[in-house]
């Protein structure tokens, strides 16, 4: 389909495309670039190809720094710069192929990349939609009969989030300190967080953005849904447990949010549309959609640690358990008028299936510390130590080909002595 | 003290010298100015008067539409522009008061600019740092013996808020469509916000950022909290309670956060610090400083209707109510190692005094929903109408002039037909 080859199995194939931010040694300015094999179309280097009807005049949006300013420009242009991406990296289209140097100044090895945050993330929000992670918290919590809030099956429960601490996959995670109060009897204490913990994610990056005042209904939504990360939403459990009554989590989650460098597009996802998970009861109005807007995207969680020779697979899952789809979380967060930028984050929260191997936190794997996790080889875990380095993978399968996400990937380095 | 000439009771004293962001007819740039008297000093006209060691190389800085980048030069660039900027316009001083030309195109009336967001927001964060808020909104929820949470008087506790619907004073604010259920016995209901109200609240900006993973010691808060301004956190009452347990608010408070437009900064408000507010229990230890942090803000609300023939004040309060002090805040917020930017807005949250005048929420003030507030004339409101006008103004009173804050002002319109 291209003529740049890749094996069957790789993440970044002619069919997906996603777009990312990089540098390089030897070129440190930061660029857009699409993955595509082992190799980074720069965007900066072929701009002058997007020459459809929208993007000819706005070309500069690919020398930026970051994906905001071609993402605000709205759906149309999206889907005019995956067309020009096709094509230009068609096997049957020579302007690339058969032009040795502009190729040899236009892709850059993978290997020879770092990757950056793709956008400036105005805000970052994350949801709890997925209903089995909500009824395993709330059943270590409140019992089985409590576990689910009234609210929950009414409508994609979310807070906001933290949006300065989110950094992209590879970025060492330093274990918090914090305030805890392991013992409701004693006062509580200060000291490095016991119960370091993760959270399988996937996030939607939002393209286009809204006025304030005005709700998207939810039938807009997908003009202002650009595509989709992997997301490390990393939990410290202690203190989280001693401070969110009333107003929700706040230093549990802003200690770091990992997100996958590469932005896979709707359009590239779209192959891999699923029905979307029955509700009941029925929601309101503005929350009702009829079209399928669930993805079957395999994810895969591994911890890697000293004590192994290789990385433990822990967790499988499926971002199809969202119980609350996109559309319904995007219309739901904008209906009081609260406005949306482009970059801003949108985490699915824990996605957790219905098997024991797919939960999708830690918390959840040992039940509030009830069991333990092995890793093999005798080695077991209840949450994370120093040292440990987690890794999510997401794919969707094609008939032939991959649509993958790449790697989410961090590692927790020892609490800084207070 | 100063060339130009103003009430002993204006805001924009001498003393004072706020930032802001503005433009005017003539010139729709957005650039940085500093209100002194009826006068905006335009720091774009002037920036080559700034002549001291840090900022002679910086001039740059000031020729910005926001002041991120000054901001987050820090503390001693902070105190160098103070001090050239009291030079230059000291009533000694000819460079500015001598040159015609100059006076000319370097002052602008403030009645003929129109104010804009002094910084970019990256994240917005709101606390619950008044005793008397959190115990009369918890009394009327759980009983006055259960008011306050167990770990209210151990943290600042607060959450994240959003901050792309935080606006400038002058916004309207447009009375949100939302789920709620006012009813615990029949299913949630869809529809305009019928317990709209206000947060009178302040709220600090940071100046210059910090690292991810790395905490900011108390002892060095200072250096990272660059002024203050008024703060409106607008919330509807009803679609909060509905949505808000177990992660806290959401779309009750995301519709709009009016701030002022004028930046006091932390020099500025120096001769007015009070006392700490005593804390009992001591709290730990990163969250102790002995030196005085709390400040003397006498604030009022005032309410404007078609009703009535003047706007009548509802609450008077005093930012010295707060429990806890900024410093701590900022200590707890990065003590995880969550890192901040230069514009991060942190809220105070809402201000409410001993007595029933100084409650800072008309959620107190009406005691939910329990009595009515009086404006005069026969006119009363338990929460706002369509078409109502909020103004929240603080000042300092210093001897023989005033360090003020100007005014947080917005207008309630009809909620959008959904
Ligand atoms: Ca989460
Ligand atoms: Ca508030
Ligand atoms: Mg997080
Ligand atoms: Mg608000
Ligand atoms: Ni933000």
């Amino acid at each position: 389909m291209s003529f740049i080859k890749y094996a069957p199995e790789c993440h970044f194939s002619y069919q997906n495309l996603p777009y990312g931010v990089f540098s390089t040694a030897a070129n440190d300015t930061r660029r857009i670039g699409v993955a595509i094999g082992d190799q980074i179309l720069d965007l900066s280097v072929v701009k002058h190809l997007f020459t459809g009807p929208i993007l000819a005049k706005n070309q500069h949006v690919f020398e930026k720094s970051l994906l905001n300013d071609f993402m605000d420009m709205g759906r149309s242009a999206w889907k005019e710069a995956r067309q020009t991406l096709q094509k230009i990296l068609s096997e049957a289209e020579g302007v690339l192929r058969d032009d040795a140097n502009l190729r040899k100044s236009a892709f850059v090895n993978q290997s020879e990349a770092t990757m950056h945050l793709p956008v400036r993330i105005g805000d970052y929000t994350d949801f709890y939609s997925s209903k089995n992670h909500a009824f395993n918290v709330g059943s270590m919590f409140r019992g089985p009969e409590n576990a689910l809030m009234p609210n929950w099956t009414h409508m994609p429960v979310g807070y906001h989030g933290r949006s300065s601490s989110v950094v992209v996959s590879g970025t060492p995670i330093r274990r918090p300190n914090g305030q805890t109060r392991p013992d409701d009897t004693k006062p509580p204490v200060f000291g490095p967080c016991k119960l370091m913990d993760i959270e399988l994610e996937m996030a939607f990056i939002c393209g286009s953005r809204s006025t304030h005042g005005d709700p998207i209904p939810i039938s807009k939504t997908e003009d202002h849904i650009f595509g989709m990360v992997l997301m490390n939403d990393w939990s410290a459990r202690d203190i989280q447990k001693w401070e969110y009554v009333p107003l929700g989590p706040f230093l549990g989650k802003n200690l770091g949010t990992t997100i996958s460098p590469w932005i896979v597009s709707m359009e590239a996802l779209e192959p891999f549309k699923l029905p979307n998970t029955l509700q009941d009861p029925t929601p309101l109005s503005y929350l009702q959609h009829n079209d399928s807007y669930n993805f079957n995207i395999n994810l895969e969680v591994s911890l890697k640690c000293e004590e192994l020779p290789n990385p433990a697979t822990i967790i499988k899952s499926n971002f199809k358990y969202q119980y609350w789809t996109m559309k319904q979380q995007l219309a739901h967060h904008t209906v009081t008028g609260c406005n949306i930028n482009s970059g801003d984050l949108m985490g699915s929260g824990t996605i957790s299936g219905e098997t024991e191997d797919s939960f999708g936190s830690m918390l959840e794997l040992c039940w509030a510390g009830k069991k333990t996790t092995d890793l093999g080889n005798g080695v077991t875990r209840k949450f994370l130590k120093d040292g440990d380095e987690v890794n999510i993978t997401g794919f969707c399968a094609g008939d032939g080909y991959v649509v993958g996400f790449g790697e989410c990937t961090g590692k927790i380095l020892p609490a800084h002595q207070m």
